[in-house]
């Protein structure tokens, strides 16, 4: 056996790898140009992420997805909770393993959905009882037990347990909902603080080179789960010795001390002196990035950018703020313009499964008629692997038809025009104000 | 303007390419290994044609059929011709432009469907009144409306319009069917070659390299039909003046001479000397190669195997011999064993679908609960996309979710099964009698 000293020498060796950095590279006015690091790579923002629901992408494979130049995924909490459940994806080491995606993952903390899709729901200050959209059958979310299930999915982000407002709602419910929120942010990080060390991550896991475009694709990646790095195991079976033996590094984890990011997320309805009461009483809890939460729940649009500018002049300068669930590619322009450096949106991919599709020209609705014919690519301005084969007749014809490569293909091309608007918006950041896009 | 016999000298210039050629490689007692030579390209044998109904193998797109190495699809005529419809395809530039699929193509008659999916059709002497099976509406093939349909929709291989034999038939019902499809098929050759010209090919159909495994990606391929090769339009206009003014090689199209070839179908129920008689009448119609129809109608298997090694005794050993709508992993390696050339069937994409799964190690439905936590690939032995990358825990919770990209999975690596099956088959052939297909 070596000795104490001998082992902390050698997990002193091991390269320090931060679990969770945002570095700002560019400003332009309020936008910024920077980089997220994870546990699981790299992710340029302004970002825009993919919805992977229940570890899907709906209709496109993870190579594609590579291809495409994805870097981070979100995953839905509530969802991946009921099927296939918290156990079978720890089981298969996190998100990450199961659904073979080497890089970025956020999963929610559960809340929106818990408010979205469950007219039954009864919230106490313990948490939610909720009935499953599947089978009815009942379900209860606490702020541990939300972090608990973030922890075993494994990804790289993860979101404090919120309620989310509902619109309207009158001051005194919006402040009511807010101080719960904060409790429950209180809980979310104290459990989360207790347990981080508890993720599924086994060894593989540092960051993958998101390659925009290039072939990251992984073989044998359920291997993932099974094949240690070099040495990983040696270190691992030393830092258990350390660990069983009281010594100083007992908490040097076999995923090498990389945990997630727990994100803080802002309530307080729609008054802006809420928000910014909310957004500061989170800060004081302490979260390495903070979200903007409770929007997009059916007020009008310009409202939604007063809240989110209002909340944004509150939140630090040198954290990642995510704004969740928008939007249109005018809407993720705009708010990455005024600070945002996160966005998600089941639109990109709800709508492509609709035949809508948005295209440098404007959206384009393919099932009508008067594309039967149309032998152009559905938008000449885009090199996505789509519109560089298929003309919109074929298109047509597919949604027409209703044959599953409508979606499929459909779903490829919004996601790539959503991904290239982000790139020039990161692009233009860096060029400064003159640039196109502000 | 060039005169007419500097025209003809351009047009002798012209490399021959064959439109249709079969040669025979190897032979291993009755298993023959060879290539189809077609106006896209070249395909070995035995081969398995996956099956794009509606111009797409459902869920998969054309890129990833490429890197599986398919270089023949088969379209159905009867579900094209009711959706987009022929003069849709005709104006795209038949089914490689409107698809975007630049390897060979095969077309059935539309006999079969017409069969199989209409309780209500009528035959007479000069064809089968039917309803579509989307509006109800009411449709007519002849031998010579099904064939202009094929000529429209422009694949390598078209095949003469039939009667599919219900099964069981009586002798006289059989014989009966037998003369009919014997007077269609005459009445096909005769459509085809007033009419073979017509085939809407536009300059861009030289062979393609179909390259199993690597990335024949066509790049802005709507383009198809769109740009002319260099010097192409100066022959067309070239040719076509010979035309008019009655010169020789008036029969040159614009593309460049190659037209598709016509395969004969063989019927006679489960009667071999009716077989017997169908294949020689049919063969002094002339074809460049012949199908064995009317099989796979619910016959019991056995019946189908002595019926098929019954009918190949008497078609010609330098044609290509296409069984038409088999089968199963088993029966695509016995039929080739038996001389079959060519085979299509729905099983692998279909089963695909319902979940059901082709491996090395037998046949997985991966619906099953006892996958819910296994890591391993589908097919340990299978190099595959789906099996390099994702779990059967992962597949199970796609199917088990109703996650599109469980059809898109599952369907990749059946194909990929049968390819690779056909792949081992053609090299034991090569091989000789020792290899441990035969």
């Amino acid at each position: 056996m070596l000795s104490a000293d001998c082992l902390k020498l050698a997990i002193a060796t091991i390269p320090k790898i931060m679990s969770f950095e945002f570095q700002i590279e560019s400003t332009s006015n309020r936008a910024r140009a920077g980089r997220l690091i994870t546990a699981h790579g790299e992710i340029e923002t302004p970002v825009f992420m993919p919805v992977g629901t229940l570890a899907s992408v709906k209709g496109v494979p993870q190579d594609t997805l590579e291809e495409l130049g994805v870097q981070i995924l979100l995953g839905n909490t509530y969802h991946l909770y009921l099927r296939p459940g918290v156990e079978t994806v720890r089981e298969l080491g996190g998100l990450h393993g199961f659904m073979s995606w080497p890089r970025a993952i956020l999963t929610d903390s559960g809340g929106f959905q818990v408010f979205s899709l469950n007219e039954l729901r009864k919230v106490t200050e313990e948490g939610v009882t909720f009935r499953s959209h599947l089978d009815g059958g009942a379900h209860f979310f606490s702020p541990e037990s939300a972090i608990a299930a973030q922890i075993g999915l494994g990804a790289d982000i993860i979101m404090a347990f919120d309620e989310c407002t509902e619109y309207p709602a009158d001051r005194a419910r919006a402040q009511a909902s807010m101080e719960l929120t904060l409790r429950w942010a209180e809980r979310s990080k104290k459990y989360f603080e207790e347990h981080k060390y508890e993720v599924p991550w086994k060894g593989n896991c540092q960051p993958s080179a998101p390659s925009p475009g290039g072939s990251g694709q992984v073989k044998n990646s359920h291997q993932l789960t099974r094949v240690p790095r070099p040495g990983e195991r040696e270190l691992a079976v030393a830092a258990a010795e350390l660990r069983s033996a009281g010594q100083p590094g007992a908490a040097v984890p076999t995923s090498y001390g990389k945990t997630q990011a727990l994100f803080g997320i802002v309530q307080g309805g729609m008054d802006l002196e809420m928000r910014k009461e909310s957004a500061l009483r989170t800060i004081d809890i302490g979260f390495p990035g903070y979200a903007i939460g409770g929007l997009s729940v059916g007020e009008p649009r310009e409202l939604t950018r007063e809240v989110v500018e209002a909340t944004l002049e509150h939140l630090p300068a040198d954290k990642p703020r995510y704004l969740m669930g928008v939007g249109t590619p005018d809407e993720i322009v705009e708010y990455a313009r005024l600070g945002v450096d996160m966005m998600d949106c089941v639109l990109p991919t709800r709508a492509a499964r609709h035949g809508l599709l948005f295209t440098s020209e404007g959206r384009v609705s393919i099932k009508q008629a008067r594309y039967a014919q149309d032998q152009g690519p559905l938008d000449p301005n885009c090199g996505c692997r789509v519109c560089r084969r298929y003309s919109r007749a074929y298109l047509r014809h597919l949604y027409a038809s209703n044959e599953v490569l409508a979606q499929v293909l459909n779903t490829i091309h919004n996601l790539s025009f959503y991904l290239d608007t982000m790139r020039r918006v990161r692009h233009s950041i860096r060029l400064g104000e003159e640039s196109r896009f502000f």
